[in-house]
């Protein structure tokens, strides 16, 4: 196992009717600023259902709405105006990953020296944050109990991460019933994105963390389960719960305890939908298969073994090679059953950017590759992006 | 899945020459009381290692020691007096779950307004407490990074727990290195321990929580797999740094999430180490086969089914009652294999004091009941120890 620290300081709320411990926490703030979408948790009660509660204390509560799926910077530049002008001191998330990132950009934005953005394009320290609560209505980006806040920027066609303890929710409200409103689609594409999480840190070429990995085919196994049973059952509560706990799990630390991860697959759907308003999840269900088929070679057949095997049942008395195929059929299928597109053609995308894409990726890193689990140059990003088509 | 809350706030350092973060904690403290046990930290270097930096800072360090393993209460006493005395700020445990949980134990008495074994005895508030740091040295009782604290009180013969997150270590250092010297029985027994925190929270006859089950098998096979390696071998690197990390991750929450868990098993062993100078881990080795066979029954035929083909790979064409009966004689096998006794004769305990312990463990029971798999009187307890002799 390699070194590793691990803080999963996050406080969970899980279950029907959690959103009452927003009482607990609210007595500790005098303005809160509360994010959300488009309006969906106005017709589900969501919306009615957190003021009922802060309408109880004595705070001043800003709004900051309208936020969109791959959300956008200038909506943090927005917040960010709103907390300095109001001493916002906890910014209360409502909604899914996209709104949680806005969240959490903001919350370092307001103290940030600097332009936020420049914090997106280099590694630079955050000395101070603003509090973050999560209400979760989305199963999918684990963005409620990790550290990560995603952001795109529109006119730099940029779709870029940071990573940063201070931004991680101080505590996280998980009701599966707020997400039984959330469309097929919608739900497919969460359920592809927390496999793809787990993927990402599965697929590393080094054996040395054996708990970390039998706990993501674990939950692998699950993911599977419960996101075919709620594909056919948008009402089943119990899959709704599992599949909001596995999204939690698969980004929380426990999956890369003792390892590294690869996330190149996710730096190529960053790409995708930074070009087109395409779903993070379904942009993952077309990267995914490609980027596997392409990483593969004789000397890692052990881990397309341990993956065959181990999450989808594939008989061991094949090679390591008929096993990989046998496997990545398999994920196919699986998003397949999702109803995810699994090409580009299939998301009505064509092989126009690819070059400008694999350019683009490469540019931003000094050593020009990405990728752990095989090494990816312009040309493997090329290539892939092309097994996609 | 039921309700939860999860808090997992105890920051992790995994890994070689992890103690170096103790340099990012000490500049937060003044007055540091360093507890640790019969002094076997000094003759493998550790304590010279935690003092080449608490040397650095200008702080003041007392020391409690001598902890024995299933601590007692005196050792809490001296510890509250130093503490108090001295206005300690940081309570540095550097051992095993013997050490901690004394650490843990002080930590709440300083600011209690009662003998602080009037909280193990009823629940009760814990309003403020000392920040608790941990140098683990002995992989088994996940007390590293959990809420618990169990203490033993010779005079009243009673061994008893708190559960309280304002016991939560801060911090907690992990450097398999640190337990290279633990000799081959303890180490058996912290292996035994760990598998036993596993099955408390796995045995519970309900389905609705499918991934916390799932990692907790995983968690077994893991324990299975590097504990046998272990016992061989007790100098592998590899196998020490599964064991450790197997050990904080039973106990800190995720295993419990959506369910409840038994922890009968443990009572009735708390009774064995409250009379006899065994060791918890070998009292469970004990203990755990005979509740096993005393709790099934063929309407909870399922949750053996799921013990014996997930974690032991038994035949699944067999029916409930045979995987049962199977899935016992592994468990038996492996703790064997650990070379720890399975039987109270083994351990040179007899019968004496079988309805004493019963009577202690009911009386303290409002509701005369223990276990949640299946619920337990006296006349229950009583053939369980029966069946272990």
């Amino acid at each position: 196992m390699k070194n590793f620290s691990l803080e999963m300081r996050t406080k969970i709320y899980f279950g029907k009717n959690s959103i009452e411990n927003l009482n607990n926490h609210i007595p500790d703030y005098n303005n809160i600023l509360l994010v959300y979408g488009k309006g969906s948790i106005k017709k589900n009660g969501i919306y009615e259902d957190i003021y009922k509660i802060l309408n109880k204390f004595k705070i001043n509560v800003y709004e900051l709405n309208n936020i969109k799926p791959n959300p956008e910077i200038t909506k943090v530049y927005e917040g960010i105006k709103i907390c300095k002008e109001n001493k916002i001191d906890l910014i209360l998330a409502a909604g899914g990953g996209s709104v949680i990132d806005t969240a959490k950009a903001i919350s370092a934005g307001v103290y940030y020296q600097d332009d936020i953005w420049e914090l997106f394009l280099k590694d630079d320290k955050i000395e101070k944050s603003i509090d973050i609560g999560v209400i979760l209505t989305l199963s999918a980006t684990g963005s409620e109990a990790n550290a990560n806040s995603v952001i795109q920027n529109d006119k730099r066609k940029e779709k870029l991460a940071i990573h940063n303890d201070m931004i991680r929710p101080k505590f996280a409200i998980l009701d599966p019933y707020y997400t039984l409103t959330v469309s097929k689609y919608q739900t497919a594409c969460g359920v592809a994105d927390i496999f793809a999480h787990i993927l990402e840190q599965y697929f590393y070429p080094e054996k040395d963390a054996y708990i970390a990995d039998r706990l993501a085919e674990s939950l692998m196994r699950s993911v599977i389960k419960f996101g075919e049973i709620l594909i056919t059952d948008l009402n089943n509560i119990e899959a709704r719960a599992e599949i909001m706990w596995a999204s939690t799990l698969a980004l929380i630390g426990i999956l890369k305890a003792g390892k590294y991860g690869d996330w190149a697959s996710h730096t190529l759907e960053h790409e995708l939908s930074a070009y087109y308003d395409i779903a993070h999840g379904a942009g993952l269900a077309i990267i995914f298969p490609a980027w596997l088929k392409y990483v593969y070679s004789d000397d890692k057949g052990w881990k397309y073994r341990e993956y065959g095997i181990n999450v989808w049942g594939i008989n061991p008395d094949l090679t390591d090679k008929e096993i990989a195929e046998k496997s990545i059929e398999k994920t196919i299928n699986f998003f397949k059953k999702l109803e995810l597109p699994v090409t580009l053609k299939e998301a009505n995308i064509d092989d126009k950017y690819i070059t400008e894409w694999a350019e683009n990726i490469i540019n931003r890193l000094p050593s020009k590759e990405i990728g752990n689990f095989k090494k990816l140059n312009k040309e493997d990003i090329i290539n892939i992006y092309k097994l996609a088509l």
